[in-house]
């Protein structure tokens, strides 16, 4: 292969100059043999069907295939028909009838499935750890936990098996395992995706999520599904966001006060995202506002200490009611603590939270992305048998509260720590504005440089991966 | 008094001629002792008080206050500073220590506010008999139950005794006392009014409701109050509709299919029902299209066979948790079946509702505008005594499924029953049409003719009432 890691650019340059996506597919095995982690997948499509997938694509199309020959990976917690959803409970396995919405639009644009990944146990968890099957090693560093719930798609696309994966996320799922593995998760507006054929964690806040190599990529990914789905009540008729251009003239970016810099003592980490801040207003000139995150903070806090937990219950009642042995530990009694709740608590719950989200939206009104660091600091495999809790908990403080109010966000890969581990930030923003994010995110991750996940790719700069004007925009020159 | 009813222009336009409005007053509450029925009112503004506020006007001056000197009357679960609140538990009584925003905005341009008004408890019924406080009579036959739970808000305009009331709406309560007292009962779209200073009933289905004696005068109230309210998570900006004028070219109306005409066997309920439907005729050329309600019925099932009870219950937790005995025993008995519901049922009603309103909201691309009876047939005080619960919900047929789809609603009388007790239609479109609502209610309750309420006072005909074409419509000629 002509390249180290497998972006669609890459890929589709290679497919212009007579590579045969064949031979794609055969390498795409190679690495998952030589990877040697049986923790990435729960279910592998058989090598000579995704091979029989990759002839059947026909000449070489990226203007009707989009994705044509573009290698992915589905959360197991997402249906492929024909092939089992397990949501990593091997008792709650069947094989699904049929494709999830979403899947079945990346396969009608061109895109090859190579297979189902692992997750925390019903997409409960932000740290990868919490499943029956063995845990998908961490792609930068084994002795850190992969991130979860998607921790196979965040590791499958990092070893660049896969040019992107489907991951899921209610409270940070699509974001946590993309800085943990050096990679951009892209957590779209809620109802963009549609959610059909999704097993649900809490259906008001879930959304399929993507990781991917490069900003261009999930975004591309991302435009494939972003169809309203009528079949889905909770999907909604977003417009669809410009394509990732030119960073608007005055753009108000907003980074936590000093009180809300949450690190958990981890100085290298408090380091890695100054130096994040640094490469931000490199590519976003104007002094960014600092931000008191305390409502931020207090809506997260309702996820933990609120009636949402109901809604993972209401979704696995079968199995919790009737077989609850058959749950991971940790899962069960996270989701069997719902039934301390009544249905009274369930709406003070939505009444806290309309509350809260009325406080909190003023914030737009001042600014319109708002940068934080992914996590606090990135935790152990260690961390995590000494406590399967609080690291979990701490994972999950910036992310928690943005699917509760309604944002989109996308985290990217920022500058590594002094130790090495990779550091990331995500860039937070209102509702339909995932465009916005994608043309902020491709200049800090081209800034930040490196390389794309555990490859010795580098990332690609802005003018090759993003940096196009949408229609309708106006094309200046940034400063910086 | 120059009139029968005080309705706003006939107010106004005896002002302009210097009729005093400390007079209207001592009038008012000259009707009050006649009326006789202690049930009306909880509590009464001191006549003197009301005279103060009414000196307080000034000069008549209708554009910079235009409800200079009409009377009002709230529901007493709506807050009025100095006033008690009970919502009709004397257990619950306090006195407010700030008025309700919505009733500020009315007293700020210029009503006068006379009482407090009597109530299902805690706004729990559609019949006006669950209250600890004497029962108001039904204005037009004391036979037949006020309605509810606005019952005090109704009577008292259908008796003349105020130009308009608040009531409230969750499942029709703005709605049923209207028809029941041949008068308008508009329900603005969800968060058009704001409920900060209103006991909640369903926080999530809750509105400030407005009685009066015609639409022009409901639409009036309507317009000083939809004002955006950030203190009130549940307001939402809508923008404010057209004044009611022309009916747009090519309305499309539809009307209850032979399967959905619902009845409980009242043949004078269903000729009433025909006659409003020749009189539609007359005002809003075409034929209607016939509309399948089963998927509007299985809405309104979900409000008394899933988990909104629970929100009544978080509403007086503190009371039924700690001083059940203080309740009504019918409203003791429903609000506490909200302990038979889980979190997990509760989430689990909102996705049964998210999966319903999707099925139904494709009605409105076929029509504009439902029309449909606003309750099966009238319910008596005997029919209630041998049934607190049945004919109770029957009266919610046609109203129950409205708040829950996040629709508006407009009740109006139509032509009277072979036995002279009214009849009503109420008119139900998409959220944010509160003005075409107006529109055609207007029409309808001119053409059905009669007179207001109890009063001698003759329904206004259209080019008195309405009719005027709002700013940016095209002035049109209706046909019939």
């Amino acid at each position: 292969m002509p390249f180290a890691f497998p972006t669609i650019p890459a890929l589709h340059e290679a497919y212009s100059k007579g590579l045969d996506a064949g031979a794609v597919v055969a390498e795409i095995y190679r690495k998952i043999a030589e990877a040697g982690d049986p923790g990435i997948f729960i279910t592998l499509v058989p090598e000579d069907q995704a091979k029989a997938a990759a002839a059947a694509l026909g000449p070489f199309d990226p203007v009707s295939k989009p994705l044509w020959g573009v290698p992915f990976a589905v959360k197991d917690n997402i249906d492929v028909a024909g092939l089992p959803t397990t949501a990593a409970c091997p008792a709650f396995e069947h094989v699904a009838s049929e494709t999830a919405f979403a899947v079945r639009r990346l396969l009608d644009a061109g895109a090859i499935l190579i297979g189902k990944t692992n997750l925390d146990q019903f997409a409960t968890g932000l740290v990868g750890v919490r499943s029956p099957y063995p845990v998908p090693k961490n792609a930068i560093d084994p002795r850190y936990v992969p991130g979860g719930s998607s921790s196979g798609s965040a590791v499958a696309v990092a070893r660049g098996i896969v040019a992107f994966a489907l991951g899921t996320d209610t409270a940070g799922s699509g974001r946590v395992p993309a800085a943990l593995n050096n990679i951009v998760g892209l957590k779209p507006s809620l109802g963009a995706v549609s959610g059909s054929g999704m097993v649900p964690a809490c259906r008001t806040l879930d959304t399929i999520s993507i990781f991917a190599g490069t900003v261009a990529d999930a975004d591309a990914a991302f435009r494939v599904m972003a169809v309203y789905d009528p079949a889905d009540a909770y999907s909604r008729p977003l417009p669809l966001p410009p394509a990732p251009g030119i960073l608007p003239p005055g753009l108000r970016v907003g980074i936590p006060d000093a009180a809300s810099r949450v690190f958990a003592g981890d100085a290298d980490a408090e380091a890695a995202f100054d130096r994040a801040l640094a490469d931000l207003a490199s590519v976003a000139p104007g002094k960014p506002a600092s931000v008191d995150l305390a409502p931020l903070f207090a809506v997260a806090a309702l996820l933990y200490t609120g009636p949402w937990v109901a809604e993972r219950y209401q979704a696995i009642r079968e199995v919790i009611e009737t077989r609850p042995e058959v749950l991971h530990p940790v899962t069960r009694t996270i989701i069997g603590g719902a039934t301390a709740y009544s249905a009274a608590d369930a709406f003070a719950g939505l009444y806290r939270l309309a509350d809260l989200r009325r406080a909190a939206e003023g914030l737009w009104s001042q600014i319109d992305v708002l940068v934080v660091p992914t996590y606090p600091r990135p935790r152990t495999v260690a961390d995590l048998e000494a406590d399967p809790i609080g690291p979990n908990s701490e994972l999950g403080t910036y992310t928690n509260f943005v699917n509760l109010l309604d944002l989109s966000a996308l985290a990217v890969p920022s500058r590594a720590r002094q130790d090495g581990f990779p550091s990331g930030v995500t860039l937070i923003a209102p509702r339909g504005r995932d465009g916005l994010l994608a043309a902020l995110g491709a200049r800090i991750h081209a800034a930040a440089g490196g390389t794309i996940g555990a490859s010795k790719e580098a990332v690609p700069s802005i003018s090759d991966s993003g940096g196009r004007a949408a229609a309708g925009e106006i094309e200046v020159v940034v400063v910086g």
